[in-house]
């Protein structure tokens, strides 16, 4: 399997989907259409809705339920980005070489922007009439997961560096959406709930390894290559993974966290070569 | 029907289950969860999710997903306050006489609690199992909805008065997320498609009389009557009903409005005793 091309192929098909889940632009209010569709179709990589699709496709699915299942869980990811740039959070003025939400549509815009994105997630869920799709996203996102991420990860800058709470805010953050995507895809393909098990964490491993191999290039790459400002995470005294254990473990742990998914992933006994090549090409980023 | 105790039982039971539904306050991380349940148990008057519960009782619901949904309702709602009271919107450093969430916790904590509230929201009525609860929240919630009404309320701070424009806010920011408790609760009760199709009516007029009673007592009533400041929308310059049409006409429109609600009501031929008493009650405010 080429899996450039298959990532490809499907990066284009959830555009498209995007694109076409979004109200056009001049919708009214036509600021607050106008700020949803840029801050969603910004030329994103697309991870969690290609592992959506990626997930539902060894159980023979057909497309609809997943597609809207990996729309909605990009869109929930693209309201945590609008938030996370805010001045009163990361006050990021660029991402993506682009004027944050904030910079471009004000900061009360941008706050219900996010709001207006996070709620169109759950839309699109309701509308595929499976409830647990919608569960699987509220459970991973909310207070208890992404969302409890996000403020441990704010409490944690310029604190010492701790094993424990760089755990918690790299499986909240990161991890417990990425397992949502692979669920999400299994769920919208029929997975029986031991599958569904195995599934998870496959998904909850490669999401670990992804952060610890986001906060190495953080550390080790350039802006020509990362397309985005390194170093940041040093300016920000933001908790790494490289602050707590050092580079070497951090590059030994990617390592085993990817033995481990793809394990998990064997125990299915499905065609998956495809999550497995995702899998391996989210940790095999220059590092 | 004495409709004072009849609310009063009504809301004794939104408070328990609101209480019941929110993790507890030393759930990790403890600031978020103390933050929610601080401004969801903070002594509203829960007339959205006391509509939900009326509306599904000329339907012999079982009380469950009515429950369910009048909780989730009012979660949704107390994350728009705690939005619209950040600095970079209303920047209200009060609420019921207390501190706003972002004066007690933090502008970014605020951001977050509002998140996670409107998450949970979404959560609740993806346990009820039925989609169509979710829908419904969804589509007066969002783009095309509540935020839709706050996105030109902001904008027209200071503005001409115009009558489309009041309209417009008026219909979605209060009226629309009204109009869904009362379809929502019917929804959980069972109704049919014409019957949610006239409780639908009843509560989009009964959610704009409301907003301008809201209006004329923001101009008319005294801070001791009201427990919050009047006057408030001529010192933010806000566009009201009063400003556009007039103080006459503004109280002809809440009488009409509330006959064409009990109208929309009486075409139902169920028992409606208490939706058509909370009506009359949220007009008859003293103005």
């Amino acid at each position: 399997m080429n899996i450039s091309n298959y990532i490809k192929q499907r990066q284009a098909q959830i555009e498209t989907a995007l694109q076409d889940s979004l109200p056009s632009g001049g919708t009214r209010p036509a600021i607050l259409h106008e700020a949803m569709r840029y801050c969603v179709l910004n030329g994103g990589k697309r991870i969690r809705p290609v592992l959506v699709l990626a997930a539902a496709e060894p159980f023979g699915t057909p497309a609809a339920a997943a597609l809207d299942a990996a729309v909605a869980i990009e869109l929930f990811h693209c309201s945590t980005l609008v938030h996370d740039d805010l001045p009163c959070m990361d006050d990021d003025d660029l991402r993506r070489g682009m004027p944050t939400c904030h910079v471009k549509f004000g900061e009360a815009n941008a706050v219900l922007t996010g709001d207006a994105l996070m709620i169109h997630a759950f839309q699109m869920l309701a509308e595929t009439g499976n409830t647990r799709l919608a569960l699987e996203l509220a459970q991973a996102a909310g207070s208890r997961g992404v969302i409890a991420g996000q403020v441990e990860d704010l409490a944690a800058e310029g604190q010492e560096p701790n094993a424990g709470l760089i755990e918690f805010i790299h499986i909240n953050k990161t991890a417990i959406l990425i397992r949502a995507a692979v669920r999400m895809g299994a769920i919208a393909g029929g997975a029986r709930e031991d599958e569904l098990e195995n599934l998870g964490i496959f998904g909850e491993k490669i999401g670990l390894a992804f952060q610890i191999v986001d906060d190495v290039l953080d550390e080790t790459s350039t802006e020509e290559v990362l397309g985005k400002p390194t170093g940041s995470d040093l300016k920000l005294r933001k908790m790494t993974y490289i602050a707590v254990h050092g580079m070497d473990a951090a590059r030994a742990r990617i390592k085993q966290l990817t033995t481990e998914a793809i394990n998990a992933l064997d125990m299915l006994q499905r065609e998956t070569t495809a999550l497995r090549s995702i899998a391996e090409y989210l940790v095999d980023r220059e590092y």
